[in-house]
């Protein structure tokens, strides 16, 4: 779409311009962009589908930020999730401008920043709840919610168009661990001034009701503990859910355990909560996990990383067995704080399934409450902050739907809803609201060390190969005629277990030997021709054979006369 | 384990072995041995792992059967689903014995083998509920039970140790839709006579309460009929559920809509079930997919496959706009009267999305109801049979436990309760029971036409491709002597994208000319340790710059002095 350039004219707008998120679940980043101001809301990364095959993570293409690289102020990040922060030392090396946010997200954010060597480089500014930044046209008043990590917050971002307000992922917890509960008042006093536009978490937009408090999993904990009192407990959870951490160690400390803590994640994540004063530990708590053995099991608990069933995490090295200082047996009670991240499914019940046959009993359900806001949470933010326009963000395709279907019903107008996609411009004035043009948006995939170097041409071979694997066929020509100098070599991996295919792969080499004799007695010079004379034979018979396509790859070796 | 010679010479014992479907959800087969009869319950196949690249299926290693030919008697088949007939048609190949089922299971295994022209190798008799065969020493009688598929049968297998009851997939459902509610009184009889194991589903023994009757999704379906009265109505379900799609024509009708059935599943299920009388059509309601457009989408209705995401299913090509004759969009709702299937979700999830984006209504929860026992239906049967032994099956190693657990609960002792594994074998006298042996089982991978020809060597090949791709050194020596007659030609699929990719290959490249150089000088003859040094060589080189593994395969060709 161009956009309306006469009426542009007239008034300027604010662009809302997301650039990642609206098709995933990850990869949150938007751009508020006012004439010569841009500011970004967040810089998340998403993890790789499972047709990826082969890659670490998925970054957002910057390209139009780049572009207008002048008009960046700043990133106002909302909270630490890897969805929201996880791109920022990629996408920090294109675009240096200073990054704001509240204390325990700077922290995370910096322990990332330090890994890199990029704190030098890199301005940060911690911003208290309540307070507000200005970046160019914009003001950015960071506002205390809850979710599942602590220190997150809302944005209201006041613009030359109007109030915007952006909630990040939140959730309403009247009774939170730590700190205070969301900031209910700053929202209706937003509501009450006049908002514009509401941009509101989705995730949980198609559960019916209110989501928890946190407390109530510690209660749940506490009662575990006291259940389990004459074993070992081991209780996984998600790294960055210090309120959760702090549950298990109050119940740990009320109970008389020691507590060890396990994956380089959770280590991280508690150093830094505890320097910061988020988590909470009793002097004399905390023990190394080499100092297990002096204590009897029912003395202890073990926290640790692995809630997702992730095959490198420390829970699923002890479930295999393969973890080098915790082994698991009867006498432990296994508890996951935590509820299968769509797609972790089958990992998270193998890891179950392991701990089950080693003869550990596992406790896996109601030991987890959600940081996302179900549907009368979002019906009470709604309420609150009465937007002019409603912009669901952070879910798939289905929880915007779902939101927007809620916030019909709470009586905005489906005109004013705007379920966008990545790259789409949402133009805003004080009375009007339009996608009016869009943006080149992408993923950019991250292998090893290479960002993007990994496309869409690597990726369908990876799936060819995974598929039905590759077989190379290899001869000696004579440089710049149609001799042959060498039989075919068939050379294959992946395809079939070679030492009981003779059949099958003298037959492809009669059939190589076939294909090239003709291009010979053809003359055929053309190389390219000569490769795809050998691709189609030989397809075609192990099609035949096999009903598998393989992949097939013919080289040819030119052995020049200077070499006789 | 050695069996007990001496025990074995005093009295003989019934042996249960299951070679499949413990480790596993699907791949069912349990065998039942004594003296010199075997027969063999279920015969079916498991679908692959996520980590198992290009495989289609799995099956049975059956090699104690095929060792012990001229003992087996029969398969005796539960019901229709594929983890318990799909391994039939290779099984039967190697193991041509009678096979025993109800009406319409033994039609949807027909269709298998007619399908393969296996249907006059392959002696079948069909039994009817209440009925019994005699197989060697055993008779096995057929039980009705409710299951998702009409006519599934438990089985009582009267041995000469004594009765064991085998409940195949069940439900306890009163009011059934087609036929009669589970013979609840002949499990109360068998129970009197005194029943030695009962061998029950576990699948959803972790769910507390009741599974609901069928009728109770019919009176869903009704309603949303109702409420839909307007658009077009798109039902996905499971091929094989004859009575949802009963259901579904039942509203249909009363709704005055035509039904048009998509996808070759669906359609092949219905026209066995149709013959066999398990499905009762009304005349004039069934329309061909091409006559949908003579009719108003409000008057139609189309039951379709891929209500499990399955990418070449009818409603997924719909979803993609690649199905040939039905194109979603607005004014269609689309029902998905299914669960997902753990590790499905995902699959499931992109599906709805496609479909939302498309202006669909998409109706996702509440129209299924399970073909499984929860914890209190397993409490019933146990209640009614009281078997001396319960070996807990049909589920991972999680749902036997619970079913352990909860049998435990109802007075049996833990040295009573059996959680076999595969190749297990649980010897049984009227008075003892214990595991004494085990037997070789496995898995057996099928790709395309190759049964068995993909093992871990092939599998793990794919993985390692999948992962980070291959490259390929090619380069020619001369027969016999150290002489490299061509510059090494580096090829990569997979790995980097190549035009981008030029000084690392031309680094690559040189890498490989070095090594090559090196034994050259070293006068190394061995081709293995020139593949060798080159392979460790680039291996390093790629780490270093990509921090990647990929395959690396050196291919020398061979240029004899006659070439010359």
């Amino acid at each position: 779409m161009k956009r309306n350039t006469e009426k542009e004219q007239r008034q300027p707008a604010l662009r809302i311009i997301p650039l990642g998120g609206l098709e995933q679940i990850g990869m949150n980043i938007t751009a508020f962009e006012y004439e010569d101001s841009i500011i970004v809301v967040d810089c998340g990364l998403a993890f790789p589908e499972d047709d990826m095959f082969g890659i670490d993570l998925v970054i957002p293409d910057t390209t139009y930020l780049e572009n207008n690289i002048d008009k960046v102020k700043g990133f106002v990040i909302t909270h630490g999730h890897e969805d929201h922060i996880g791109a920022l030392p990629y996408v920090l090396q294109k675009i240096n401008v200073p990054v704001f946010a509240t204390r325990l997200t700077m922290g995370i954010i910096e322990n990332k920043l330090k890994e890199r060597g990029m704190m030098e480089m890199t301005q940060r500014k911690v911003i208290p709840f309540g307070s507000s930044v200005t970046l160019g046209c914009f003001r950015v008043e960071f506002i205390k919610t809850n979710h599942s990590i602590v220190d997150a917050a809302a944005l209201a971002i006041y613009t030359p168009a109007g109030i915007v307000v952006h909630t990040g992922d939140f959730k309403v917890d009247y009774t939170p661990v730590y700190g205070d509960a969301i900031d209910l008042q700053r929202f209706a006093e937003l509501g009450r001034k006049g908002v514009l536009a509401l941009l509101c978490d989705s995730t949980n937009a198609e559960r019916p009701g209110f989501t928890p408090s946190e407390r109530t999993v510690g209660k749940t904990i506490d009662q575990l503990f006291q259940e389990h009192s004459d074993t070992r407990i081991i209780i996984a959870t998600f790294a960055s859910n210090v309120d959760r951490v702090q549950q298990i160690i109050n119940s740990a400390y009320k109970h008389g355990r020691k507590v060890v803590v396990e994956g380089r994640s959770m280590v991280n994540i508690i150093a830094t909560a505890s320097e910061l004063g988020c988590l909470d530990v009793p002097a004399n708590t905390l023990i190394s996990v080499d100092e297990l053995k002096n204590y009897p099991g029912e003395q202890t608990v073990i926290i640790t990383t692995g809630s997702q069933g992730e095959s490198m995490a420390a829970l699923s090295r002890m479930a295999e067995s393969i973890h080098r200082k915790i082994s698991i047996g009867q006498g432990d009670t296994v508890i996951f704080s935590s509820s299968p991240i769509p797609g972790n499914e089958k990992a998270v019940t193998n890891v179950i399934n392991k701990l089950l046959l080693k003869g550990a009993d596992v406790i896996f359900q109601d030991v987890h409450v959600s940081g996302h806001p179900c549907q009368e949470d979002i019906k009470l933010i709604y309420t609150l902050v009465q937007p002019k326009y409603s912009v669901p963000v952070h879910g798939e395709y289905r929880h915007l739907k779902a939101q927007a279907k809620l916030v019909r019903e709470l009586g905005i107008d489906k005109e004013n809803i705007f379920i966008l996609q990545s790259g789409d411009v949402l133009e805003l004035t004080p009375d009007s609201a339009k996608v009016t043009d869009s943006v080149p948006v992408g993923n950019i995939l991250v292998d090893g060390l290479g960002v993007g170097d990994v496309g869409n041409i690597v990726l369908r071979d990876r799936q060819h190969l995974a598929e039905d694997g590759i077989v190379i066929v290899t001869f000696a020509m004579e440089s710049g005629t149609e001799k042959i100098v060498s039989a075919p070599e068939i050379t294959s991996r992946g395809f079939v277990y070679i030492k009981e295919a003779d059949v099958l792969m003298n037959g492809a080499n009669l059939v190589a030997q076939g294909a090239l004799y003709a291009c010979q007695e053809r003359r055929t010079l053309d190389r390219n021709r000569i490769k795809a004379v050998v691709r189609d034979n030989l397809s075609d018979y192990f099609w035949k054979k096999t009903q598998r396509r393989p992949m097939i790859l013919p080289i040819i070796v030119e052995i020049g006369r200077d070499n006789y």
